[in-house]
């Protein structure tokens, strides 16, 4: 067996073998005398005209999770949950469904990543709730886990290295966007980080990597079989990224919205979204049929237990629910230039608005500024007359808010007609 | 313009600009801060796919041939000749176009590679010759080539350095069989050598790069292409590789075959190559027509200027071309275990034997054994009765002969019935 092999075979349209590409991954990860990158980057780009077979794209996910530390859940049996996004904009679903699948049984004992870019990761927000610690011991982690059936840290430990060596590469040599990589990429992550029961938010639309409806559904239901063939209880929900989810982007406003929505806010799309990403992983990790699940989904979150349940996590962390989160020193309120429909919201801009604030980081070593971000006050298909807020800016630092105003102005476009409501979830695949 | 959005473009099926392809290959030789081995092999792999245009060949060859030292050769006008084989095995022709065109007016100055594997280099057959230098020095090698029409050394200086890096990563990378890579990898090298007059003896068979006509004749026709753009006049002669050339495999046997024919001996097929390749040249460098070249080639070599010329160069040289060439210390005939026809002589296995006993390098610092080879005494067609000599294999180091036995005997297959002759000069492009 030998790389030159394997990358012939790829270019040939052939069918891989697990034994090529478990010797493939291993060698690849190993420090020195290894595959080297440019042999990795050609078999990448093979595959990118090629595909893969879902076999070997099985064969990809598990090898690569297998390639470092994997979180060891067994101990919750069929209870543990795990969600994952494909990254959006105003995304802060976790912070809602960890607390109602809790609630409702199951245990979201969770690592969660730092965001790069216009999407924001779920560890970033938390470290916005003074005292909050991402950093438990293992032991720590799962002892609350068991007791309070929540537990959510940074990644710690050496999970997936193939894959953070691969996509470091994949990503300076145009081989990103190829599904099977994509979905050994995610897969393998999944599989490495322990739960029983997986459940993906792909996203779909202007802000989301897969833009149209179509590719969001071949790589949900490629997501969904390479899980099920590694031995997990898989359930993809497909949902709109054209229009931020909510109204708030940037750490601590996104979590003070999470949090309003546990108190009873009502905002639609969130909401929605929210519950039915925790009715499969209630319907999986409790073995009810999904319409029941929903039901007791809907009965945490309005009933206050999810809240409750919010509030005993928080502490557990060393942070309180209900304490004040951080204000920015600069809000600026944007106003409509003309009246009109709002027909269009780049929902990729308004993210990369935010970054801009502060939001986000550009680069991995960027300081973030946990209350920067934007809050929106009209939304795709909403009529708002000249002078109306569209929207408040919030920044800890002045000079950031011009260059920030002028990308979110981009983000949107006006027509004298009401647009077609496009629908918030787009399929389910199980 | 960023080496990203170049191999985007050729995922896509774009065509690159010319000023894309002098970056990226600007960017490739340059040794710091260039464009990285694992970005030009996904590159190359999308051109594997997506190919590319005669345009983009021609801007990449041109890119290439100036990626280093040229060799101006403008001072024998339209006179300079040059003549490439894409490699084949017992291939001596160029010890015979050379001084036939020489005789006939054409300079024949040039530079010549080394062999590696089982095709064997110019330079390391004419070192087999006691007293030739092959690293003359420039002023040396231009006025040797004014006096006497033909010069032929070592490569010096740093020749199209793009090509051998990029060809030592497409070998690594499975990203050599690609028609656009091959051509602007052999033209960029015809380009720098500076000739005026170039043709091309494309292989085709079993112990050539390409095993089919179609993909010879595609080849071929790319490179006079190619060729043309760049404003040079080219001819290729698309010739048979299933059987080696000639008799004699090896380089102090090479050499002697190819004084042999110079002095008047019959090898049909050898002589048959070199004067359809010498036609080409003359027509080309004294413009007349092939038909009258051809005759003017006939006559250089049956009436002996040839010879004379070859004489003259081999002296300028430092060597002799009728002295004693190195003779090998172990012969051992090969016989027939069974009688019939040859129906197929594997060329390459032929070439591997040959290496095997020293004629040839495995890896690049091995020391040739200049007597080292073999001589056929029967090939493809001929009838052999059991206990013929099928072969003679000449070495240094008695221990080497099984080993060369062996992958001669595998090269043979027989056939009760005469098998069809194939052709020898498959076609013509100009």
């Amino acid at each position: 067996m030998d790389m030159l092999g394997i990358i012939r075979k790829k270019k040939r349209g052939e069918e891989l073998s697990r034994e090529e590409i478990e010797y493939m991954i291993c060698g690849f990860t190993r420090e020195e005398g290894g595959i080297p990158d440019y042999q990795m980057s050609a078999f990448c780009m093979a595959v990118y005209f090629n595909g893969m077979s879902d076999t070997e794209t099985a064969a990809l996910t598990e090898a690569m999770a297998h390639s470092g530390d994997m979180l060891d859940l067994a101990r919750f049996g069929t209870r543990s949950v795990d969600k994952h996004s494909t990254g959006g904009v105003g995304d802060k679903t976790s912070l809602i469904v960890g607390p109602i699948v809790a609630a409702c049984g199951g245990v979201f004992a969770k690592m969660s990543g730092r965001g790069l870019g216009h999407t924001g990761g779920t560890v970033d927000k938390l470290e916005s709730v003074a005292g909050y610690r991402t950093g438990l011991t293992g032991e720590e982690f799962f002892a609350q886990a068991e007791r309070t059936g929540i537990s959510l840290i940074g990644q710690t430990g050496n999970l997936t290295p193939a894959d953070k060596k691969l996509y470091a590469l994949r990503d300076v040599t145009e081989t990103v966007d190829s599904i099977p990589l994509i979905v050994s990429s995610i897969m393998s992550k999944k599989i490495a980080a322990g739960a029983h029961n997986i459940v993906l938010d792909v996203k779909c639309g202007s802000g989301a990597f897969m833009k149209d409806e179509e590719s969001a559904r071949t790589l949900a239901q490629k997501m969904v079989d390479i899980g099920k063939v590694c031995g997990r209880n898989m359930a993809a929900v497909i949902t709109d990224m054209d229009v931020p989810l909510g109204f708030a982007v940037g750490n601590a406003l996104e979590v003070r919205e999470a949090l309003d929505v546990l108190r009873g806010a009502n905002i639609p799309d969130l909401c929605e979204v929210s519950l039915a990403l925790s009715a499969e992983l209630i319907a999986m990790c409790r073995g009810v049929a999904v319409k029941e699940a929903r039901y007791m989904a809907e009965n945490a979150l309005f009933g206050g237990a999810a809240y409750e349940k919010a509030k005993e996590w928080f502490t557990a962390q060393g942070g309180d629910a209900e304490a004040e989160l951080a204000h920015a020193e600069f809000v600026r309120e944007i106003r409509a230039g003309k009246s009109g429909y709002i027909s269009h919201m780049d929902a990729e801009k308004i993210g990369r608005a935010a970054c801009e604030l502060g939001a986000g980081r550009k680069t991995k070593n960027d300081k973030i500024d946990f209350a920067a971000g934007l809050v929106l006050r009209k939304k795709t298909g909403d009529f708002v007359r000249e002078g109306e807020v569209l929207c408040a800016l919030h920044t800890s630092c002045e000079e950031k808010l011009a260059a920030a105003e002028k990308i979110f102005c981009s983000a949107l476009e006006f027509s004298a007609e009401k647009p077609r409501k496009k629908k918030l979830i787009i399929g389910i695949v199980r």
